[in-house]
């Protein structure tokens, strides 16, 4: 980059109002000086335009007031939301947040957590779905829903009661055959959870259930012919669907309906997740909303204000069932 | 934020290594110096983890290898991929990116341009609502989609074709008397020339046409009252809509569902960005797409690699038809 002019130093302040760089920087650190040396510094300040360099303040101070968000990307309307929450949280505390997009590949992950400690950030927020990443024991890390590998807080939706509340939902409203579908990562992550509370709320009830759980990378198709493969003389094998995500779930609506199988009157359909269309402000589906603002809230807080060393391995937040219109209440 | 170690620094470096400062610096920065002196200091930076402090060489350098990108949030689906793909870009020039979410508010706009430059980024990406940006003459700026007030080269999508390209496609497919709707700010932007296009449009073919712009903050019932007003006898004044976005094409299209009108059949509806349902990947609507990807590359390029003194005020980019559905073809 080409043209970019030098900015005024603290010397220069110093040398335009007459005085000593201590007095500029007692004067930019808030520490008080006598009234006419306050006068002329701040005369200087506005005279020069001289700003505060923070990159030297974090150099001398071995802080940046930045923390680096490991995020997928911002696509995913899960992501965006969240994103723009850790955002927001971050100023208000008084940080600035470097984003950086891994499209959840554990190279461009690792890459980026390397890249962020270079850069010396004060500490790390991160949605990983890697297993072995490399962190430095001092580094201040905070993740979301999955599993880092190293000793972190780890900051989730209460998964496990959000699985067991769909099936006691659809129990609720009449059910009395249900299905789980997902897909997702094969590595041990937060998310599995929902479907250990299907399985404990299915048993514990003593209710029938079915299982169609793919890793990622596995085609829709092998939903798609499980859906097909489970009508007979039109009629669907479940009366319930339990989803991993809203975004499965809307995929399997619009295939039922394909199908000839009518949601919610034939099978009702309840997701995970809490995902509205942006347009109109309406869910998905029926669904067990996450709490991303709180989850921003936790990570943040944990992160800036908290002993890490001492912080709880894994906080959960709560989580509510709404009604999106493929149940039938 | 309590307990963060005090990382090695060159010194500790040249230290361990038994050699001069200078050495540790050339091994750094990729000069070449003996055998024996590069092995030395590579020993010595693995027994430390020492990492080069990039805020230390940007204070150095006077460069950050940092851009701040302002955007009102990453929820909107629009923004979140445009997110996403300037975050990749970034990263692909070996820059990281700072997200400054907004909520278009000036107030926010200016606090977060006056962060950003104190925390001295390279140059700052930003879509903006506000006309009077105070920003520094040597800040480096890129704007899209909006002007900033400020002299710095513009990125958009061609807005006025585009709101032509949506007249002649209604026209080509039957329509005979045509409406825009819009909602934006009262400043000029380059959204307006969406409705520019429009009117130039169907003037030259000598179409009838109505309008209904309004400003950011009216309610959305006006529009709805307007749609009501229209049908008479079940039938709708008017046969083909360009709306000034499919987020508001997408309301339109199901108030019109709401009151009897179908669509394609009885009316023909246009949006304008391109953006599709997440879970689905199918457009909100029959629609002007945007090059998103292309306009986060020219902003990126436009801003690291071009004298921007002399880089042309507006840079437009093509946008494409495609039938969503909401059109006949």
């Amino acid at each position: 980059m080409a043209e970019k002019n030098v900015s005024p130093t603290m010397k220069d302040v110093a040398k335009e109002a007459g005085v000593s760089l201590g007095t500029v920087s007692k004067v930019v650190n808030g520490i008080p000086v006598g009234k006419d040396y306050q006068k002329k510094v701040d005369a200087a300040i506005h005279k020069l335009d001289y700003r505060v360099n923070s990159y030297a303040q974090g150099l001398k101070s071995n802080k940046t007031q930045t923390v680096a968000f490991l995020v997928p990307d911002t696509i995913n309307p899960f992501f965006g939301e969240l994103t723009f929450y850790v955002n927001r949280e971050l100023a208000k505390n008084g940080y600035r947040m470097l984003l950086c997009a891994t499209q959840a590949s554990p190279e461009m992950e690792q890459a980026l957590l390397d890249m962020a400690e270079q850069n010396r950030v004060d500490g790390i927020i991160c949605i990983s779905y890697n297993e072995g990443l490399q962190i430095r024991e001092s580094t201040r890390l905070v993740t979301i829903d999955r599993h880092s590998g190293v000793v972190s807080p780890c900051v989730a939706s209460d998964n496990l009661t959000g699985g067991q509340l769909a099936v006691k939902k659809l129990a609720e409203f009449g059910c009395k055959r249900l299905l789980h579908m997902s897909i997702s990562s094969a590595l041990p992550n937060e998310a599995t959870k929902r479907r250990d509370g299907f399985v404990s709320a299915c048993v514990s009830m003593g209710l029938d259930y079915q299982m169609l759980c793919l890793t990622d990378g596995t085609p829709y198709s092998v939903f798609y012919d499980y859906l097909t493969e489970h009508i007979t003389d039109g009629k669907f094998d479940f009366d319930g669907i339990f989803c991993g995500t809203d975004t499965l779930a809307r995929l399997m609506i619009v295939k039922l309906y394909e199908l000839g199988i009518r949601v919610p009157q034939d099978v009702q359909v309840i997701g995970f997740d809490g995902i509205k269309d942006y347009a109109t402000g309406q869910y998905y589906c029926s669904t067990i909303v996450q709490p991303i603002e709180q989850i921003a809230q936790t990570s943040v807080n944990l992160l800036l204000n908290s002993d890490l060393s001492k912080a709880p391995p894994l906080v959960c937040l709560p989580v509510h069932y709404v009604n999106g219109g493929t149940t039938r209440e």
